[in-house]
Parts: structure tokens; sequence; C-alpha cells
């Protein structure tokens, strides 16, 4: 029986024998392999020629009926329907559809030292942070659609805003913080809904990349602001379709300067004057290890010009995915429109276990546990780096989860960290955040590793260095 | 001592009394009750003022000195810094600024009968789901930065694309499948980059109006596309900007009707002609108690112009917020980098719990009862309302999560969708998802209720309904 002896049913296959024939009969139709109007074996025929129960043969033509693939006539005979003329060729190689897999699934991997911006997860308690997500499901309702809270959880929004005027002087109403998906996720909204490709922005140079692929995604204009030892410089005159500016005051990212308070109010100030929407990133101000952290820029912002940009992805852990922000009053309604456009609302049985682990004061404690070994970390690095000699001078310490160290003698930083890379030390080049500043140096993340492990990261760091430069002496 | 004897220090308070007089000094330089170069009471004087050590004290000027607010002068004399001269006026009513809430926290809600597409929460195992949670926590980088899974974790990817191809015939390879926040995200991140204002996309008229935000956002024109017994008709001439068609061809929303297949192939036709994207929301395909489920539309398309969007909001519970899209191959790229820019990667102890939970059949056999205890709730459904006598039709049964009741009278359905409302039952008027279309009638979901609840529900709509043609006959 011409083609159908290449049927191949299989009775330990999870599917039955009727959905298995169904299926393959319509790859056949769609290969063109039968034909529109051919007709088809009588279902006793086919029964027996594949030794199946005549009812599997007749149940699957009528399914293929109902799907249009074939048409029936008189006396239970069966021809391919019309429809199928339209089917095309099958695309190359696809004729056992879905079957094939692009390699084998990637793993997830640990950072390497000196990886910027991890914290360690080690440090982090599954143990309580589960009994509160216990807890907090008892309310089963966190289950079903709440797309009322596409801004986040009330109780979340409430206990954020505690937490940040309590430790940032964060002013605000609860219902100007918005919780997103990261603060990645925040940056991007900010670019959705204040620029566009007719505006600007001012960036940070050097600054972080995740802001400028936000950006990029507007097809606004970039400006690179310099960074001095204040923080940012905003060039004058100023561009005249700047919407907004991206700062990281606290910490900036990669140098790590502290901007001065004149240096804020003068932000500020220009802020107001020119509308500009200053977006504060304060991506890692919770780890100041000597004095107490500067207030932030929006606990000085009388003109509510200040978005606020935080996360809980480096306090608790990355795979959370909990950032948030606090909006002047102006924007709330648009952004709480773009979020339930984005994704009505976020995960939120996290988003309840956060609320409660935050009023449990548990989250103080995991927070002071961290700062005190993450100062720890941070001194035994710079007492090797010293006790080592390398040639780099790390001139802003004592808070944040990086170190930016930089070369004392003029160095390719590129060269020096690709070569780190291939020895296993993954510390990104200064300049490959640099757009028109010039810096050359190393990002050092130290919060991430043992002490074993950032001993370990001095020597290979130390051997490289001396090579790379032997290796420019030799030339 | 002037002003001074207002500062409020609460020693029960969590805060040191450091740093809360700290933070009141602060308060009164920023709101000028403390003008520039003004000297402050010494140390000793404020220390017996307040009845607070000295110590207290001097570590407080100290700090605000370091911050900037005050200059230190020689015998421990302060005065406020010259940069408070910047401070502007505070905001009304801000003198206690974030103290206050805007009303209280809003609770969860449950959905009441008939409200369309809630799964029933209470039909899920959480105690299985976290079976497979405590078993994938093993992993601790599950906790850590993975960004090169921002399309979603490879495991998941492969798992979602198995059961896929399984039980929709889809055709792909895994690394065409992106993992998202739910299906909204799917449909913003189309939008985002197939749309602008300069394009159009066809929606389907009625239609779901979550997509409308998605498309509206992007400032795109939506032209409006009838939908008849055989599904979407796409209006001739097409619109000469046309980008995207989105259709739901499984189970129409909201009408439920399926796509014929001499439409689908229609439909594909016309997409390879003219280059159009074809987003195939198969938002509660798996839900068909009568026959085998249509084919997806995208297991027809051999020029791969077919985007698939689904989700587990339905299948599993909406508080989990992952859902998934099958792209064509020349698009993977693009949404890869949109995606890592919209928030990095999702949430990955959910996505791994998901991986197993699907891997373990556990999934299968959850979708298993869903289908067989919604197919007896919508059955009861439609024994009450011809029993009852309603005067409504129900043209498509058998299958999805919601029923589309038409009137079988002239009836303005907004009005009684609306009295119904104040009754406590939630069915949306067809007319609030018309945009061109002229529908009346009334949307029910079955799903998330007992058969007490929808009993309780038919009587209320029982009586509504009749009071509103006694209403209409009075006129």
């Amino acid at each position: 029986m011409k083609g159908f002896e290449h049927l191949d049913l299989d009775r330990d296959h999870r599917r039955t024998l009727q959905t298995q024939l169904t299926e393959q009969l319509k790859v056949m139709v769609q290969q063109g392999e039968l034909r529109p109007a051919e007709r088809l074996p009588s279902t006793r025929a086919l029964a027996d020629e594949l030794r199946i129960s005549r009812n599997t043969v007749v149940a699957a033509y009528e399914q293929l009926e109902s799907e249009g693939y074939l048409q029936a006539h008189e006396r239970s005979a069966f021809t391919v329907g019309a429809a199928a003329r339209a089917f095309a060729r099958p695309r190359q190689g696809d004729a056992k559809p879905g079957q094939r897999v692009v390699g084998p699934p990637r793993t997830l991997i640990a950072p390497r030292p000196f990886r910027p911006a991890q914290p360690d997860i080690h440090l982090f308690s599954l143990k309580t942070w589960n009994r509160h997500r216990t807890r907090v499901l008892r309310e089963a309702l966190l289950l079903q659609y709440q797309s009322r809270f596409s801004m986040g959880l009330d109780v979340l929004r409430q206990n954020v805003g505690a937490y940040l005027q309590e430790s940032r002087g964060i002013r605000c109403y609860w219902d100007e913080i918005v919780i997103t998906g990261g603060s990645q996720q925040a940056l991007f909204m900010v670019g959705q809904l204040l620029l566009d490709s007719g505006s600007s922005v001012y960036m940070e140079d050097p600054g972080f990349p995740g802001a400028i692929r936000a950006w990029q995604q507007t097809g606004a204009t970039i400006v690179p602001a310099p960074v001095d030892e204040e923080g940012i410089c905003l060039p004058l005159p100023m561009a005249e379709q700047a919407k907004v500016v991206y700062a990281t005051p606290s910490h900036q990212f990669p140098l790590g300067v502290c901007m001065s308070l004149a240096r804020r109010l003068e932000l500020l100030r220009v802020a107001r004057e020119r509308e500009l929407w200053v977006v504060e990133d304060d991506y890692d101000s919770e780890f100041r290890y000597n004095s107490a952290p500067q207030p932030s820029l929006q606990s000085l912002d009388e003109h509510r010009r200040v978005i606020y940009v935080g996360s809980f992805s480096k306090t608790l852990f990355p795979g959370l995915r909990l950032g948030y922000m606090v909006l002047p009053p102006q924007l709330v309604e648009r952004f709480a429109r773009l979020k339930a456009t984005l994704e009505d609302h976020g995960p939120l049985i996290d988003q309840a276990t956060l609320a409660s682990f935050l009023e449990s004061g548990a989250f103080d404690s995991h927070l002071r546990r961290c700062r005190r070994i993450y100062r720890e970390r941070q001194q035994l690095f710079l007492d090797l780096v010293s006790r080592k000699g390398l040639p780099l001078r790390f001139p802003v310490t004592g808070r944040g989860m990086n170190l930016a160290g930089h070369f004392v003698m003029e160095t390719d930083d590129a060269r020096v960290g690709a070569a780190l890379e291939r020895e296993g030390v993954d510390t990104p080049a200064l300049s490959s955040y640099c757009s028109q500043a010039r810096c050359s140096g190393l990002l050092f993340g130290l919060t991430a590793f043992t002490d074993a492990e950032i001993r370990m990261g001095i020597e290979m760091l130390a051997n490289t260095l001396v090579r790379s430069v032997e290796h420019k002496r030799g030339r």
C-alpha cells in the first residue's frame, strides 16, 4: 500500500496509537505525499496493514476530517481535502519537525574572582526566606490574578518606603513606589516614558552599561558627561533636547566616587531650571563600611525631579529579580499604565515574601552581616594588593561592592583584562565602561569571594601583571 | 535655646539618638530654621538641653560636617555650612517627610462569578510545586546573576518546546523559545520590536484588551478586523503599513470561534505575501473538552511568519507570571537583545521549578484534572441557563475558560452588565470588547467557580435579566 507501509506506530509511546496515526497522516498531507482528492485506503485495509484496530483508523480519519484534512464520502470512503492544496513544501530538513534541538542546554555558572557586583549568595538564609514564604502562602489569593497590583503589592511598597526613609532619607508616599523586575526594568521604563529619538540623555562617562542599553533602546541621543572627584559634570551649554540625567551619586559606577553635596545641589538646581529628570541609581549604597552613608539625592530634592532606583538583587539575591523605583508624583500615573501594559502584575509570591522578610527585621540583620563580611574582604584585598606591590592605586575605598583600581603607569587595560580573563580572573577593564573618557585600570568585585578565592585571585593577578609589564618592556 | 527645644529624641526608637539628632538637625538646615553661617550651640550646651551625652552631640555634628551641612571651627565651634544656602523651602506639609501614607494598603481580591479567564487556584497542588522547588534549590547558583539566560533557563525552554510540540504540534528549535513575564510581556515585546507610530496592526474586533494596550503603547495604527464564524477577516485592501496581525485562532477572544483550516491557510498565505507577522495568542487552547484541539496556526506555517504566544497563568496559576513565545528564527536575536534590556533575566527559581514540574509529568496530570472539572462546570452552567430559559444563546461551547452569551433579543448589554455588577455578578458586556463591531451579550468565565457559586450566580443573573427586560417593557 503505497506510502502507508512507512507509517510507524509505537505501542510503548506515551501517545495513543490514534494520535500517532493522525499526526503522521497529517504530515503526509502537509508534505504532499498525499495529494488533494487522492483517495485513502479503506479503514479496514489500513487497520490490517498496520495491525491495529479498525476503530483507531476510523477515529483518526474522523479527527482529520473535522480539521479539514480529509473529506468523507458515502460508504465511509475518505479523500484528501481540497484545502490541502494550499500546503507548501516543508522547510529543508523539517521532515521530523521540532524533534531536533540546537545543542545541549547551557548550565548555570558561578562568578569567578573578581567579577564585579556579585553578592555572596551563600550568606543568604534561604531557610529564613522560605519560612516567610510559607507564612504568606496561607493567603491562596496570591496565586490568583491581582491586576490592580501592577505597581507591586501595597504592603511591599509600604515596607520598601519605610526602609528607604530610614536608610536613605527618601521622602515619598508609598504609592509613589513601583516594584520592578530588578533595577534594569526600572531603567527600561524610564527610557520608554521619558526618552525618544528626538531627545537626549546625560550619561555618566564612564558609566553603567545596563543603563546605556536602556537609553539605546529608545533611540535617544546619549550625551557622555565626565566624572571627576565630586561626581558627574554636566557639559555646558546643555543639549537642547536634554530630558534625563543618569547618575550614581552614592558610589559612582565604576569609579566609586561619592558626589559632593555642592555638586548634588548644583545638579538639582539645573534639573529644576531645565526641567530635567534625574535618575539616581543607588545600586549598592547599602554597603558603606566606615561612616554612615551620604543621604540620597532624592532626600535633598525639594522639587521632585529625582527618580530614585534601587534593587534587592545585591542586598538579597539576584535570582529574586525585585527592584524598585521612587517616582515624582506627576509621573506615577504614566508609569502605572506602562507597568500594566508591560506585564500586568509581577510575581506576587516573591513580593509578599519580601514584604514579610522586610517587616520581620530579617533584612536588616542580613544586611549587617553582609556589610561586616564584605568590609573584611575589601580590607583583605587591599592588604594583599599593597603587600604584593601591585601597580594599582585605589583612590576610593571603604564602601560598595566593587573597587576601581587605576594603573600607576600607562597600561593597555583592555589587553591586561583579556590576559587575566584567559587566566580565569574576571576583572573588566575600566576603559570598557568609557565612551569619550580616558581611564586605564581594572574593576574588582570582592563581595562574592572567600578569603581563599581572593588570595588565589591576587596570585594570578600578580603573575599576569608582571608578565604584561615585562612584555611591555620587551617591546 | 531658640529652636532646639523642639528637637524630639525618642529613647525607645529603633534608631540611635545620634541618628535621630543628625536627621533632625539636617531638617532644620534644609528648612531654613538654621541659616547659613549661623552658629550652633556648643556640644555641651545642646547635650545639657537635650539631656543626652555630649559624645552623641559631637558625633552628630561631625557626621553633619562630613556631609557638608556644618563647618567646624577652632575650639570645636560649629556653624551652618555655606552649601546650605542652596536649600529651597520644603514642600507643603512635608515637615515630617515620608511619615504619612496615602490610605491603607489594598487587600487581595477573589474573583466573583462569572469573571472570565480565572483558573481555579484551589485545584493546584502547591505541595507538589514546592517539592519541585525544594529539589531545584539544591542548586544555589539559581540565586546568582545568570545574565546569559535572559531568554529563560535553557532547560525550561526545552521542556516548554517538548510540551508545545506534543500538545500543539509546534515546530521549532528550543532556542527559538523565549520565557516571558506572562503572555502580556510577550505582546509588549512584539509591539516594541515590530510596530511604531508609522506602522499598523490588524486586531481582532472584538478582541483582547491586553493586546490593544500593547499596540497603543507603540503609537501604531490599530486596524479593527471583523470576526465571523471562521475567525478573523482581513479587510481588503490591506493597509499600506500593515506589519502585524493579532489573532486567537484556537478560541477567539471573546467570541470563542475556532478559525477554520481554510481561513488559517489564507491568513498564512497573506502573511507570506505581505510579509506580515502573525501573532497567534493561544491563551486557553489547553481547555478543549470534546474533541482533540485544532493544531496551532504555527504548526501549519511553512514560512515562519507566526509568533506563537502562550502562558502558564491559566494552566498553573496567574501569580506565577510565566509565559512564553515561539519566535521565527530571524527574530530571535532582536528579541534576545530587548529581553536583556527589559529585565536582564527573569526570576530563576520559578523557572527551574516549572521546568522540573513539566518534566515530572505533574503538569499533564494537573491539566487533565482541570480539563475534567472545567468541562463539568461549563456543562452545569449551560444546563442551568437552559433550565432557567435565560434569553441568551451560546453558539460556541465545549472548549475554553469562557463562554460568550449573545442576547436573543436586542439588549443594551453595557447597561445589563453594569446592573449585574451592582448585584455582585462580574460578567463584562461583549460590546466592551468591540471597536467598530456590534455585538450584544455577556462574557462568562466558569472555571474558577464551584457548582454552588455557579448556581448562585445564575440566580442573580436570572433576576437581573428579568428586571432589565421588564424595565425595557416599562419604557
